[in-house]
């Protein structure tokens, strides 16, 4: 140890001293001129966005999800398909995909927004087809585990347990969300019971603090769990968008505004991950998935509030505050770490595909201006395109993580391709990236060696000058 | 050279884009599933601590501290013992010890203090053997070094001269708190003579401020250092308790909130090294050690300062405001760097003990909540248990370190298991840890892998929801 | 890919825990104590600096830069030297440099102002030799190429278009604040007609945002570059001095606040590198080289700025805040990062000289205590005289660098010595230094292991009572 250490330590100091810049294997390709000793390599692939490219990078995901998700009833025992849909047995359940990937849990919620949003932003219906098939299974079968439920009181073991008793945000909020979009989107059979099962939980059932703030018991007596702003706002600002009752938005803006008050640091414009109503000024651990959640759960809401609505602008100015502490927090790969304030965590993937997603809606959607956030966009996109691989998988997903009160435990969550969050965030991302490079509003100059996201019509740019 | 760095460079580029979380050679053994895929691996061993390897840890290190001090008289030319202590001898001194650990420095009082606690925490009385070997000895020599120093005038050259003739705060106050704590504890003998000594240039002889406030003449002429927090205001702390005189208080008091005044940072939640009252605003040091300093001597003054002295909220709000900047940033091994706001600077063993005692013990005396911080103590606790060795040494402390100008001088400062500064810091973080994992009134729940401390009656958790 | 990853991980997760330590080729020589084992070893030469050795590296510098820089005509296409000056040819060039170091880029004004100020600091006239020669050069062939230019319309293709029709900052105003100095001093012809020119374009035809501010129409249509700092001030502050002219030295004021309210972060004591009018709030980017221009602006200004002028306080005022958030975020190598608020970005050369410059600078020119930042300058320059290779080229300087809108640009930009950027830097470094170990009101103290730097008449320090 104390040899290797020595080797180590020289190490170090070599890469403290010597040219310590990460030579990367890639060369920007838009600089045509090979010989530009001003042009530096890159661990990323620098350079536009490339529709074709990226519209392929959607096709790999949809493709190994929809693989990767069967939707049939087998005995969980034998394995052998359920046939029989009359007569409900206790050991039928959804049979198990390959990679874990469960299709009713709240990360399946974000792949079906992912690929709605492709569908949009491509014009290629394919990519609901999983949705579809998914819903359609949903439609057929919930009342097959009714009954199942009815007849041998199953509890967590029914698979179909988080619609037919929800018990927590996971089970209801991100998946509802999706169905009502579906639903707004024609694709797949009405699924009415499903969303008044889940919205009637998440607007009426959750555990909440006195002013309104969904919370949870666990793992203190009451704590704020960063990750319920996505578990609760998305499906609010849907159901408001689908029934129209103001109520539904009334709430969603005050979690927003709530949350934000508990768990957001202005200083720093990012989120802790979580609070505890005894303990109000812990320390706090700046966890980048939650960021996430936080990010999109406020886009979600601004895609439907009503521009007149009155907390409109303070959830528009709450996104960008935190939007610009993201963009500010970028590593020098494109993407951001673990944890977002601490760059000797590693970089994480889901995180960092929805903070692109973010960037790049919000410059989509007029709510920041294209001016640097188009590059901060474009340069995480350029770190996303090099987490998916050949087969469609998303790499260096943080696995599920819960509400911890240590650096060490953040820190250690492994990465694993079968961590479902990764993959709805880099469909949103991808899509997003789509509408930006196409968007007839941002004109992205490529000029002495990097880009330029302008607004059109923000005056004349003059590069004659240069030398 | 050029090719060495291109080889780094491709390592660095590759470990920001691979997996570049540590995977560490420890999993948590309090994980019984053995294919748990989100289950992580650790640097350092991530588990509910464990009683008794912690009473062993403890026990190595007061063997190895009892074997590695002598207290012998010798003559400095041959070695040979004195063994006439009726006429001095001008070459007669305190044995040397093999690791070069003084019997009379101010480290040695704060092991002193922590093979006290040790004893109270684990009921065995063979902790503070060592400590009544050492007192005994000063008891029964001093009257023949006086006699010394009287007929051959040495000055630092008497191996007692801290307590004949002492001259800074490094010679009085770490070992005048330490003894004033034996005698409460009845441990050694009556050494009212040094306390005498050493209490009356705390009190009366120390260089200050105007104000009060304990300073040096070096390295400037008039500096405060962090350091003085403890050489000073722990031994007023315990000459209040011994005399009842509410003086000593108010001057400890008046430390802890001048020093604050001009060393702390409260934006950022922690102290700066020292400063200079000719170049108040200059650049700031966050050198982790004198942050431990800081938080032990409040935390020593909390103890016996009168919950009714006006000064006891300032100073409990004082310790949790740096109580917190510290917990944010603890390292993702649990322990914290030799500059606590510089993750590339070395994890460094003696603040990090300091800072897991100062929390462990704030959370068992009720200062703060053990919500959160009670995993950040066992989180440290997991780091400190990996830096003692089997021969109960403690590995990776900073060696003695001046109030310096720069960086490249606090970064490069070795560690080295002859540095005393960890040893008694150490002994103070693990037997308050053992107080912590038995606390009556603290409930630590072990669920989905991380570790959840509870007050106990703050209410019902409910993990009954998650899947 | 994976198995390399994993042994990366091991690595990281040794570092992590064993002594992380760097332990550098480097042992302070100052310490004559080789046994000494509280003497760390560094990855720089961390020492007093030695005036000869600090002059000979000026050498280097100055030898190399005379001769990679010629001063003839030749034809471009033949590369034949041009004899006749009495009737221009299109194809006269000035002969290009080995190492592509134009004698007319603004790079190459810093190069004359760092050795007209190591001629003063050394007494060697060797130094200015090179200014003579290029101003003497440029005095002569002007009328050639102003003919060439009004016969063949060359535009930017003549190679004295900079100060035959300035378009831009960049073209004007660093050579032209080397010119009015170089006249200062009295080196080289008069080239009054040439001072004419550039000032007349920094004075009256830059681009400026209503206010006065200085901007561009790139990357943005209305942006400013902290770079414009430097880029205008020291040319208003020696037109200023030149003609005793009020206006000059208000404009220069005005720019200094103006541009420090754009773009200084108070909070952070750092300048961010640019800002676009039409997104004021924009992420921000702390590229070091941008802090670098801002300072030596605002130093060049106050050594000419009256006293009395109402913005001297102001100006001083702010290049001390600036100069403390640099003090701040200087590395463990004495070196800065390529983004100064980031550890993972490169060590960076030219920035890293221009702090060391300023620093020392204001400290002989009494604007900043000796203490502190003599100790921060110093460590500064042991690692930038590691920086300067035998053959007197300077290392690691990062290449011409837009206005960028991602940290994958900044953190990828390559390195070279054939940057120019890095050479005047790094002459008015070591001129400074040697004024600074030589500053009579400055008392350097080498005091248990490192150094301690008084301000003369600051009163007694006492190292008496250390053991």
């Amino acid at each position: 140890m104390k040899k290797t250490t020595r080797v180590l330590a020289a190490l170090v100091c070599c890469t403290l001293l010597g040219s310590a810049q990460a030579e990367g294997p890639f060369r920007n390709p838009d600089n045509k001129n090979l010989k530009d000793p001003s042009e530096g390599t890159y661990p990323v692939p620098y350079k536009m966005p490339v529709a074709a490219e990226i519209t392929d990078a959607l096709h790999r995901i949809r493709a190994y999800m929809d693989k990767a998700t069967p939707t049939r009833v087998v005995n969980r025992k034998t394995g052998a398909p359920i046939t029989d849909f009359k007569t409900p047995v206790a050991d039928a359940v959804f049979e198990e995909a390959a990679g874990d990937y469960g299709i009713l849990v709240y990360e399946m919620g974000v792949v079906h927004s992912g690929l709605l949003l492709a569908a949009q932003a491509t014009g290629d219906k394919s990519f609901t087809a999983m949705t579809q098939r998914h819903l359609q299974f949903f439609g057929d079968k919930l009342p097959y585990f009714r009954a199942q439920e009815q007849k041998f009181h199953l509890e967590r073991a029914n698979s179909f347990s988080r619609f037919l008793d929800p018990r927590a945000l996971d089970d209801a909020g991100s998946m509802c969300a999706a169905l009502m979009r579906a639903r707004a989107a024609k694709i797949g059979p009405d699924l009415s019971q499903m969303i008044a099962t889940c919205s009637d939980w998440v607007a009426n059932k959750q555990f909440r603090l006195a002013d309104g703030t969904m919370a949870r018991k666990r793992p203190q007596a009451v704590s704020l769990w960063g990750d319920d702003m996505y578990m609760s706002i998305p499906a609010l600002a849907e159901m408001g968008r689908m029934t129209g009752q103001r109520k539904y938005y009334d709430d969603a803006v005050n979690n927003v505004l709530n949350m934000s008050k508990y768990l957001f640091n202005p200083e720093l414009g990012i989120y802790t991950h979580g609070w505890h109503a005894h303990v109000p000024d812990a320390p706090r651990f700046y966890w980048s998935r939650a960021n996430g959640w936080a990010v999109l759960a406020m886009s979600d809401l601004l895609d439907v509030l009503p521009k007149d609505h009155p907390g409109y602008d303070k959830v528009l100015n709450q996104l960008r505050a935190n939007l610009k502490g993201i963009a500010e927090r970028q590593s020098g790969t494109g993407l951001w770490h673990q944890m977002i304030d601490r760059n000797d965590s590693y970089l994480e993937t889901s995180a960092s595909a929805m903070f692109v997603y973010a960037i790049a809606h919000a410059i989509n959607q007029g709510w920041i201006s294209p001016t640097v956030y188009g590059s901060v966009a474009q340069a995480g996109w350029a770190g996303l395109s090099s987490k998916i691989n050949a087969q469609g998988q998303v790499e260096g997903t943080c696995v599920g993580t819960t509400l911890a009160g240590d650096q060490v435990y953040y820190y250690h969550r492994p990465t694993s391709v079968h961590a479902l969050h990764g993959y709805g965030p880099m469909l949103m991302a991808g899509a997003e990236m789509l509408r930006l490079i196409k968007n007839p509003n941002v004109n992205i100059e490529y000029k002495v060696r990097t880009y330029h996201y302008q607004p059109k019509g923000a005056g004349q740019t003059d590069y004659r000058e240069h030398h």
